[in-house]
């Protein structure tokens, strides 16, 4: 399958290299490809150069964010969430239209200090996921997978046998069952990707993360998940 | 010990209930005392006529908001999240100065439909506990168990042997250690109680609110809570 990253920071190169290693055929976007294969510093996250990345990942392309949205049969949205709708709008509507978009993407606001909070107008009775749904109204968005650090992203047997939550959303059932079996192949059991429904679940799960912000502060390792006690 | 709760509902009356069973001297505030006991139909919220369950606990007294704030040395806000700035003003900033307030309530707004978002103002960057906080800064303000069903908060080891988990936060420490004294007496072990710090922490235990409403949609029952994995 035909898999495109739109951004190439951590969370973006953890899901590339598991992908290409499920012998996916990866292509990550980003903004400028000759300047991002160029680069010999750290980006503005601090995540090292990517050509140092690149060359234990040499199965993955790189291309312009158009040009890894028209390559990808699904599309992953892993840039920050604070430039997500630009990037995405750089991707083009049309390379998007009719795709499933997975978007792990957190609309963070660290303008404030620490922990975060989250955007003005992306969060409470909005999000990220659902302005990406309006943007592009023809694009399959899928909201998953953003509720944790990435290392669990791809390996949930990490902690607690694997055995802890990922919630999915989205309005599209036949878009949610793609990702699902994506998930599976991550190593998620059907019984720990619980569906919230439509994709206003997102409003509810992107939410979640300034708590898990502040609990990484307490426990300080990102290597921990929720379990539903019942 | 005297404790007082602000807020007759079914969430006031669960604690009033515990804390009476705890030998604590219990009075619970309400707006209109003889409109309470009057009262012969379900109230606002559904909940049934405070007589009956009067009956069953008669040992609990009843005063207005003021006088029950006088009375406690310890005093639960379990009134309605959007009720609550208005009902602690009239239990009157003397009456809570010096005095832990512990704020169990939710700042939600049903006026969307549901699930419920959060009351605009008292979300995000702000929350129902920091505001109560900036009202009565002589108040000792701690956020704790407004994460889950009432049901749990006095009977964790109602499900998986009161192993989750139940967040506290606020400025005051020695009033911290007061309110987990009185956790432990409802079941909750300290390995239980995760202290996210100050009261800002409040921000991110109410942002939780609205994906358990979404959660409870799921599994159509309350009684469940999380574990953190690591």
């Amino acid at each position: 399958m035909k898999t495109a990253i739109i951004g190439t920071g951590t969370v973006g190169r953890t899901i590339a290299s598991k992908l290409a290693e499920l012998n996916h055929d990866v292509m990550m976007g980003t903004r400028n490809v000759s300047d991002k294969l160029a680069a010999t510093s750290e980006d503005n996250y601090g995540n090292p150069p990517f050509s140092e990345w690149h060359k234990q990942n040499s199965k993955v392309k790189l291309g312009s964010f158009a040009e890894a949205a028209a390559f990808g049969e699904i599309v992953f949205n892993a840039t920050n969430g604070a430039a997500s709708i630009t990037a995405l709008i750089m991707a083009d509507t049309k390379n998007l239209s009719g795709k499933v978009l997975v978007d792990i993407a957190n609309p963070l606001d660290f303008s404030k200090g620490m922990p975060p909070s989250l955007l003005p107008g992306l969060n409470n009775t909005n999000s990220l996921a659902e302005e990406i749904q309006k943007t592009f109204p023809e694009t399959r968005v899928v909201k998953t997978l953003n509720t944790m650090w990435c290392g669990l992203m791809i390996n949930p047997g990490l902690i607690g046998g694997g055995d802890h939550i990922n919630y999915i959303c989205g309005n599209d059932e036949e878009a949610k069952v793609k990702v699902k079996k994506i998930l599976n192949d991550f190593g998620w059991k059907d019984k720990s990707i619980l569906d919230l429904g439509d994709i206003t679940g997102a409003r509810t799960t992107e939410a979640l993360v300034p708590l898990w912000v502040r609990i990484l502060g307490v426990l300080n390792s990102g290597a921990f998940n929720f379990r539903i006690i019942k």
